[in-house]
């Protein structure tokens, strides 16, 4: 047993010397992303971080997948909305998602948007709601790309979370979007186990029956994993300051600012939507993932933009065609 | 650094052969522990458990360290109530905690101890108050033992926690105390990191200033890890259904009935304080830690009593005099 441990030792050393980040062009973003890891764990340096304070934070929406042109988690509730008992749809916001009437759920509000998941998402063993999550994702495409939404992770993010880990990372999702509706497929898409995905939550109660004990998610919001949401979530859930934290949108700024306020190195890093023509291009005036102060104050914070279309030479993962 | 690690796995290969339970003697108990342990580590047998499935889940009070007279984190808010203004006193309870007097304290109910603890546990940002529960364990001792409460964690209970750790375990506490108070010590006490436990939560909000930007412990409880919410805190947050719980009290039966509800080899296991010669006994009529049903049913439900008194060998993990 130890000597086929020392030998995968052996083989698991090879990789190091390849490059770690193939999908990202040689710019200075890769550059610093790279100097970051290479300073943080090297035991030699001043900058040594050791593997046990080594926690990288990432958003989801927008930052490791697509979210155009709405959050892939609001179509999957419009989707299910479309097949409900007509007599379900009870408020102007669930007849316009069931109608796939994207504007109309939107010009509810958030109020509007609160009900289409409540009356997706609440009733049902949080077992069954993540079999019909993957159950959708596994036979839904996008309408504009017509690719499984699971194939609009972003490859570069995908390398990434990989290189982090392999230098002693832990990597965490952190998402405004539903925790049960990103562990369906968080540990497939970017190898993050459901234990390392904090998201919004909404209520649930522990319910024994005759079939067995279980939790079932029930109506109504407990907390929203965004803006000061997150620097809050991850004190609560994982108890310590990251070092690493990655965003697209406004809704990261305070988990960014926290976890670059931190003492010794750390890193700041924005998506930038700038690539229109290999996806989707969006930043000020974006109804979703809307990135203004991050734009502007980042630079002078040390933050790394990540131009898309600069920096990226794949986008999907997607196996090119 | 390859033969570094090839030589440390050698040395690691030698406490196999070792009792990994010293302090347990060999009774029913400990045959039935190891026998779970040795089963879902065998990939041969039908009742193996990959280890990224193996998550074992305690709590804290009276099943890692005592609880008597009260719960240690009340005897903290009373120790620094008694050196509060007296001005800040303004209800029974206040009064009550600052006088020492445990049982006026219990006398104002839920809300008396929730004054107790608000009082005592906001208006700090979370390090600071970390850093003063750590300096209060530093510097304390058990009225009753003259211990260090950190000395009154149970030796048994921590050879349990390394053992399943050392098989491929990964050790969550999922405890009624407040969730920053058993960071402050749980790394110490019990190799479990701050992202591996799992407490009640006060409010807390993200504050930026001058100094910098931090969390900020506020006034009021967002939730109570207890009874029903600690299923639904293991969902939240680990997102699967552990394969082990261990408790002692009423607050602990539903963790103990879903986890041992899964499919597949489940254990459940009940500290009975039978041994009031060396530590305390109580169980069905205790104002803290009371355990009946756990009792009547515990059994029947194949959940393993350990019997304090006849299983542990040792106590304490003070140094025995």
């Amino acid at each position: 047993m130890r000597s086929m441990i020392c030998a995968a030792l052996t083989l698991l050393a090879l990789p190091v010397l390849a490059d770690p980040l193939p999908s990202w062009n040689d710019t200075d973003t890769k550059e610093r992303i790279i100097g970051f890891v290479d300073a943080v764990t090297d035991p030699a340096g001043d900058d040594f971080v050791p593997a046990a304070d080594r926690i990288a934070v990432f958003d989801n929406d927008g930052t490791l997948w697509a979210e155009q042109p709405v959050y892939f988690q609001l179509i999957y509730a419009m989707d299910r909305l479309a097949q409900a008992d007509p007599a379900t749809l009870t408020t102007p916001a669930l007849e316009a998602a069931a109608a796939g009437d994207m504007a109309g759920v939107m010009a509810e509000g958030e109020e509007g948007i609160l009900q289409v998941i409540d009356a997706t998402h609440a009733g049902m063993s949080v077992e069954a709601f993540q079999a019909d999550v993957a159950e959708w994702l596994a036979t839904s495409t996008h309408a504009q790309t017509d690719m499984a939404y699971t194939d609009m992770t972003y490859q570069p993010m995908v390398e990434l979370l990989r290189y982090l880990r392999d230098e002693g990372f832990v990597t965490y999702i952190v998402s405004g979007g539903g925790v049960h509706f990103i562990r369906a497929f968080a540990e497939d898409a970017y190898g993050i186990p459901p234990r390392q995905v904090i998201g919004s939550q909404l209520e649930s109660e522990y319910r024994v029956t005759d079939a067995g004990a279980e939790i079932v998610k029930s109506p109504g919001v407990v907390f929203i994993d965004d803006k000061e949401g997150k620097p809050i979530a991850i004190d609560r859930i994982i108890g310590a300051r990251p070092i690493l934290a990655g965003g697209n949108s406004a809704g990261d700024f305070a988990m960014l600012e926290w976890t670059t306020a931190g003492d010794g190195p750390r890193l700041g890093l924005l998506v930038h939507h700038t690539d229109g023509e290999r996806a989707f291009a969006y930043d000020r005036d974006s109804h979703v993932g809307r990135l203004e102060r991050g734009l502007d104050e980042g630079p002078g914070r040390g933050w790394v933009i990540v131009d898309m279309a600069q920096d990226w030479s794949r986008i999907w993962t997607a196996p090119p065609e």
